[in-house]
């Protein structure tokens, strides 16, 4: 975390993409080219509802949380996106179709995204960022699908645990709304889950 | 269905890929060289919880089951498999780890399936299947994650409906223990549920 933050964020960019595919500096120079800087402020949205998402965002400072609203008016996060996370809505982004969800910066928040359309023209300009791509929904697919298994097979304790163990640096920086809303609990129920588990210490 | 039956299983590959991606005549015939094919009987396992997953599949014919079985031993299906599907643990075939789901055929099943081995020639050898398999990747992502949205803020009634409306094929070929299995509801929630639609008609 804190060696990201000192870092440029194109350079962030690369050490992010560089866990999937290698590239030259020829290569990452036509590829971040086709990026550019963005700044949320913090209760901002980049995404709404509704609204077509026209751009693929990587976080490079901030926090930012995704997650849709049900017909009770309840909100239930989706995820974080913390630096170093991408955020987007795929299936708005991929098929141009109203977004499904919204995105919301929850503190001052700054990523560099690339737009739809220089998307597309990056596949035919530098097609080997086509593995990059298939690397990297990968391993969205297998986040996602962990997220589901946990959410259908695991108590809202033993999920609590596992959060705030795999993202100690996302759950500091968290209200209990957020992560009441991550868990999908009420409030009342996070604070009886940590009542407890103090008392067990 | 009736005509994906009839289609020879090759043909019924290419079929679903070029909905994604087109492929010459001389090309398709590298991409199946690299496909198997295989039968699972009813009930019979295609991956078990803790194996390391060799192979991804696609169903030609059948339907499977894809779960995973709680600390109560309570099964919670993440989705059908049924002719037309893709099929694997994508963490577990990705990385080589031991599988968290189970695969279980419900229907006299037939697939067809790339090893992890062959899955990384083919990669090599015809360098087009990464757009192939970065699109296919997408239309997971964006299918899981309607499903996680659907699960964290729909009601069991919601997406009953919405389950027997998007898959009547798949519906009528369901006990109603895998259904409620599917919508995380008990089996008597899921009666209570059809009793009152009956009610309303």
């Amino acid at each position: 975390m804190s060696i990201q933050i000192l870092m440029k964020p194109f350079e962030h960019l690369r050490n992010n993409i560089e866990k999937h595919v290698q590239f030259s500096d020829s290569e990452f120079e036509i590829l971040s080219g086709f990026f550019k800087q963005k700044k949320i402020n913090k209760k901002e949205f980049l995404l709404q509802y509704g609204e077509i998402s026209r751009l693929e965002g990587f976080v490079t400072q901030g926090l930012l949380k995704i997650y849709t609203i049900d017909y009770e008016g309840k909100d239930h996060t989706i995820y974080f996106a913390d630096s170093d996370w991408w955020v987007g809505d795929i299936g708005s982004f991929t098929n141009q179709t109203p977004a499904n969800l919204f995105i919301e910066a929850i503190e001052d928040s700054e990523i560099l995204y690339i737009s739809f359309e220089d998307k597309e023209k990056l596949f035919q300009e530098l097609p080997k960022v086509e593995e990059l791509f298939r690397r990297m929904g990968q391993f969205r697919l297998i986040a996602l699908q962990q997220r589901l298994i946990d959410h259908l097979s695991k108590t809202a304790d033993t999920r609590y645990e596992e959060f705030i163990t795999k993202y100690p640096q996302i759950a500091n920086r968290l209200t209990n709304l957020h992560i009441a809303s991550y868990l999908g609990i009420s409030h009342e129920f996070l604070s009886k889950i940590r009542r407890k588990r103090t008392h067990h210490k």
